[in-house]
């Protein structure tokens, strides 16, 4: 086992009050919360996702699943085939928690649970409690649906934190053993089944072990689940074939859909969003991260395609991604429907680490754009202020009525419910906003990117030598942003800084000097050059009428107001019913509240009109058109990631400008 | 058997070219092609109505599953429970085509299936070939969705037409067998089932064999099934409860929503359109018609509440009904989203006959007018001009790029496909045609009411005597319509004749002078007292912009077209790609064309114009706002019913109004 870090992951101190608040929420309520659902032991109602029968609601059973395969207990595997990633993505979370700040008792917690894994995991390394309690014919035979590979992803994503987190090895013991399991089982040789899961995730967990690591066989593991995929399209189908050939019994057929597994194809020749959109993005993010590692200039390249088909055709304002509930999936390009898209809360997530993971290998701002964009939007939208309530879909509209009474839209929730039958969003969010501080800043071997505006202090190391820089800033009117770098060693230090493209006029100013911007790839280069550098960034703060693309129907004659990172939205609680009766027809402009439910919030206040309803329409669906009567309307927005927590009612991202229609 | 004719249909002879057209088309193409597919000689590919692997899909074989019955021939039974009805209605659609020219090639065929029915016909009358087949011990245990009262009622319509095309009564006898069967297993005695079929058409089915032999048992037993259902809203879940405890065979569990069935509360309480469009409609025709010759008050009211909520409500502009695919359902007032909807053609039949029913009742134009924009717009879509291919659903914008990679849409054909794996509406569309001079008149003990502007002579009698009725009518730029009565009765007869919403300052003329317009409800009265009365009537016509009810937001800022009946809409073909980029902005002129496919149709050219798409859109899926850039476009309308028949495209039925956005 190897615990010398082989590529350090940026160890960053978050100070910022935003971020912070979520830190405490994670910790006190959703890691709490999410333990007593594990255990079966909360006092909730769990909300099926979707209008769909099939979907298992009962309860969570992820704690008696592992102790039924352990053999402490007698009965049958409850829940999702993926029931354990539950798990493995609250040790995560806790993990994460942990490293922000000691806490035994949540130590002890997971050490609870590394014992209960370690008694449920099989001598040769296997640990899939479905298969192992109720269909151990069929261990790695159903890869098309059984995400065992994806719940290891989700063990070694688990292992690693929890290692970073304590230094201890327990987890990282348990991964490995099923690392050893997955290795004897998967390859081209013969006798070994030569294809991959039907949900991508242990590529990147396995590039994410190597950066640990340094060991290679992760590397090389995680690039062959990469190239196997798609080689062979009827490989799914296949298995099936050989386990009735072997008389294995299997429940009826299903119909694989290879295109929502990404399998059709080679995954280098996907040069498009397709399919199921967390699986896409968890692909992608591994192809980045093998293709940097291996300096594999055809992996990046399939890999940049994919993005930038997402973020120039396939992404909604917030960063969200999924046109359809039906396959969780991408669908055509500008095809965004407002009202009923998916936006998964773990797409945004896949999407960010995808982004972040390009950036590794390219600097370039536009990446660090999309992270700042997913994090401040369609990703914390996912989480409800008080930590215990959470959404699956992000909606850009919603009408509670729609989703009450058409079924179309029986996935769009109007307020985000305490847990969810397939409870893959909620812990994904619990691991990931403690990591903010990781996607602040990018230390490469030549310079160090600040891509993120949020209060931190990054420790690093540069020839042997620690450094700190620290950011903090305030976004009132106008922006301000200070930066200092301290430095140990006598080398330079080159920073780039990221210019936002919410930040206008930007003037730097460093040691006290007007600066002249060297801007490269969105990046204001300073080099530091001394023991201590003071740097200060000064902007104008831009109140942003965004307009999509033309070829984007749903958002024709409309615009989204975007200010700092924000997208904001319209309410019924500040509005009144019937958003789309409204229209933005003037100034915009901030105004700092402090709100009893949504906390200090900066609101949007706009001039705008209403369209009137005379009384002829009392009970007539058509008649001959007459000019629109109207009545001027002040609208109120607020930021996206807060609606919902209020009264039940409409919500709107994007809304009818008066002079945006042809 | 009673075939004395109780209350008369209008007898119409249809001399109108339009329409002509269509009973050659039925008579030519459509009825030996779907003698073909019923006999699986076909040469064709079954297309599935949606994106669903259930569906079955690989041929008809209704005629083989009557020979199965029958005992001719070894074979299990093949397609949907319903599969029978098929038949029926081909056999009036047969019938109503000998009824308008007598055909004895035809008759034979039918002849053959009478055969045929008599030999599958059980000897306690029982017809049902799935349940006598493959599951006898399930016969009318499953009512929720085993069809065999709605394929009885189909069963009575095709005897009813072709008792009045041939006089034979045949096939009355086989349908009177069935009933007695019925009347024998249902009803509120003990030991009957004490429930109705889970869909409607039976009730309406008796309705009209009550008025064809005057025997009250038949609209009793109508009445009965109206009355029961939704009395007990477990009885569909309590059938299958109590198969389990007789231990009756019969497969999983399976969800069963009483609303789609509106079978959750009494008939006479329903009084929104929910659930299933065409059962709903079938349903409230049955309660107009048991209301009217029962005169019950409350359950015509119950029936004008449901069709005053779907035309005030829930009706697309094209009559088209049923905004999503998932239940083939109503959803809620309002919600009519045009590339989502359902609008099947079996519903808007179905909403045609409601509407002539309750206009038995009550003589009131706004039933003739959805009547006419039904048979104009939404009920002819469904058919090509080919007479050989078909839509299911009947949508009201279309991008065939939307339908092939968005599954949400799945069931949004860009082109009628030549059959269905529910193969409903093309034999719908196939007996309901032919018989459209039934809905020119209505006949009433007072007056008679002209309905539709359909060259046409009426049969009537009067005290005895017979008189005739012809109207012949002429739509160019001015509209002119002239009406003979020639009666031999010395007494009155008084005439309504529906002044249209399109036709602008009326004047009527009665045997050369002026006449003063003596309107009530909607039709102006003219008094014939004379052996020989002639009518004419001008009038101007307009060419309507519609709007939509303002909370009709996928309407908003959109304007329909409409010339006499016809609503139009733009097509890719002569307007070029992306069609949401256009806007009207001028006049509309209508231009007469020759079409080599369309035929001589009225289309109208607008002045309008387009969206211009900046080169700076190419990498960008969002920007900072600018006004946008248009220019000048001249904009086609086509009918609406003739979309979907030349080069594969874009269609649109509503369109950006320059005006109409607040």
């Amino acid at each position: 086992m190897a615990t010398q870090m082989h590529q350090h992951e940026p160890e960053v101190t978050v100070r910022d009050a935003f971020w912070m608040n979520y830190f405490q929420l994670i910790k006190k309520e959703m890691i709490p919360f999410q333990w007593a659902v594990l255990n079966d032991k909360a006092a909730i109602t769990i909300e099926s996702e979707r209008d769909d029968a099939t979907i298992p609601t009962e309860k969570s059973h992820v704690i008696e699943n592992f102790k039924v395969a352990a053999g402490l207990k007698a009965g049958n595997h409850y829940g999702w085939l993926f029931q354990d990633s539950d798990l493995y993505k609250w040790i995560e979370a806790a993990a994460n928690i942990v490293a922000i700040e000691k806490d035994e008792e949540l130590i002890g917690l997971i050490e609870t649970t590394i014992d209960l894994l370690e008694q449920a995991q099989e001598e040769d390394g296997y640990l899939s409690t479905f298969y192992q309690i109720d269909a151990p014919h069929l261990k790695f035979r159903r890869l098309f649906e059984s995400h065992e590979l994806y719940c290891a992803g989700h063990l070694i994503e688990a292992a690693i934190a929890y290692f970073q987190a304590t230094g201890s090895e327990r987890l990282l013991l348990v991964a490995d053993k099923f690392i050893a399991c997955i290795e004897a089982n998967f390859g081209d040789e013969d006798g070994k089944i030569n294809g991959a899961d039907g949900h991508q995730e242990i590529e990147l967990a396995l590039v994410r072990l190597y950066e640990l690591t340094g060991d290679e066989k992760h590397l090389d593991l995680g690039s062959y689940f990469l190239e196997v995929r798609g080689q062979q399209p009827d490989f799914y189908a296949h298995q099936l074939e050989e386990n009735d050939r072997k008389g294995l019994k299997q429940g009826p057929k299903p119909v694989i859909n290879i295109v929502y597994h990404q399998a059709d194809k080679p995954v280098i020749e996907q040069d498009t969003a397709r399919g199921h959109a967390v699986r896409l993005v968890y692909m992608a993010q591994a192809m980045a991260g093998v293709g940097h590692h291996k300096q594999d200039e055809k992996l990046i390249g399939a890999a940049k395609k994919i993005w930038d088909n997402i973020v120039q055709k396939r992404m909604y304002v917030t960063g969200g991604i999924g046109s359809t509930v039906r396959g969780e999936a991408f669908t055509y390009d500008y095809d965004l429907p407002n009202d009923l898209m998916y936006c998964e809360t773990c797409a945004a997530i896949g999407l960010l680490n995808f982004s972040n993971e390009l950036l590794k290998t390219e600097t370039d701002s536009q990446y660090a754009d999309i992270m700042e964009r997913l994090l401040y939007n369609g990703i914390i939208s996912g989480m409800a202020l008080d930590g215990k309530h959470f959404f699956y879909v992000n909606p850009l509209e919603v009408d509670p009525q729609a989703s009450a009474l058409n079924p179309d839209k029986s996935h769009v929730k109007a307020k985000r419910p305490s847990w969810f039958g397939c409870a893959c969003c909620p812990p994904n969010l619990a691991r990931t906003l403690p990591a903010v501080g990781r996607y602040a800043f990018t230390q490469k071997s030549d310079e160090v990117l600040l891509n993120l505006f949020i209060d931190s202090e990054l420790a690093g190391e540069q020839a042997g030598k620690p450094y700190t820089i620290r950011q903090s800033h305030t976004f009132s009117e106008q922006g301000r942003t200070l930066i200092t770098v301290e430095k140990a060693s006598s080398e330079q230090l080159s920073l780039g800084i990221r210019i936002p493209y919410w930040a206008e006029n930007p003037v730097l100013v460093v040691d006290g000097e007007e600066a002249i911007a060297d801007i490269r790839n969105g990046y204001t280069y300073v080099t530091a050059k001394a023991e201590s550098t003071a740097i200060e960034l000064t902007y104008t703060i831009a109140i942003n009428e965004l307009e999509a693309h033309p070829l984007v129907k749903a958002d024709k004659g409309k615009v989204a107001l975007q200010r700092v990172p924000f997208i904001y939205c319209l309410e019924e609680q500040d509005n009144g019913k019937q958003l789309h009766l409204l229209a933005l027809t003037g100034a915009i402009r901030p105004r700092f509240r402090s709100d009893m439910i949504l906390g200090d919030i900066v609101c949007l206040e706009a001039e705008g009109e209403m369209h009137v309803m005379e009384d002829g329409w009392q009970d007539t669906l058509y008649r001959v058109h007459q000019k629109p009567q109207t009545t001027p309307k002040k609208l109120t927005f607020i930021p996206y990631y807060s609606w919902g927590h209020r009264s039940l009612g409409e919500m709107q991202v994007w809304v009818d400008k008066e002079d945006a229609h042809v």
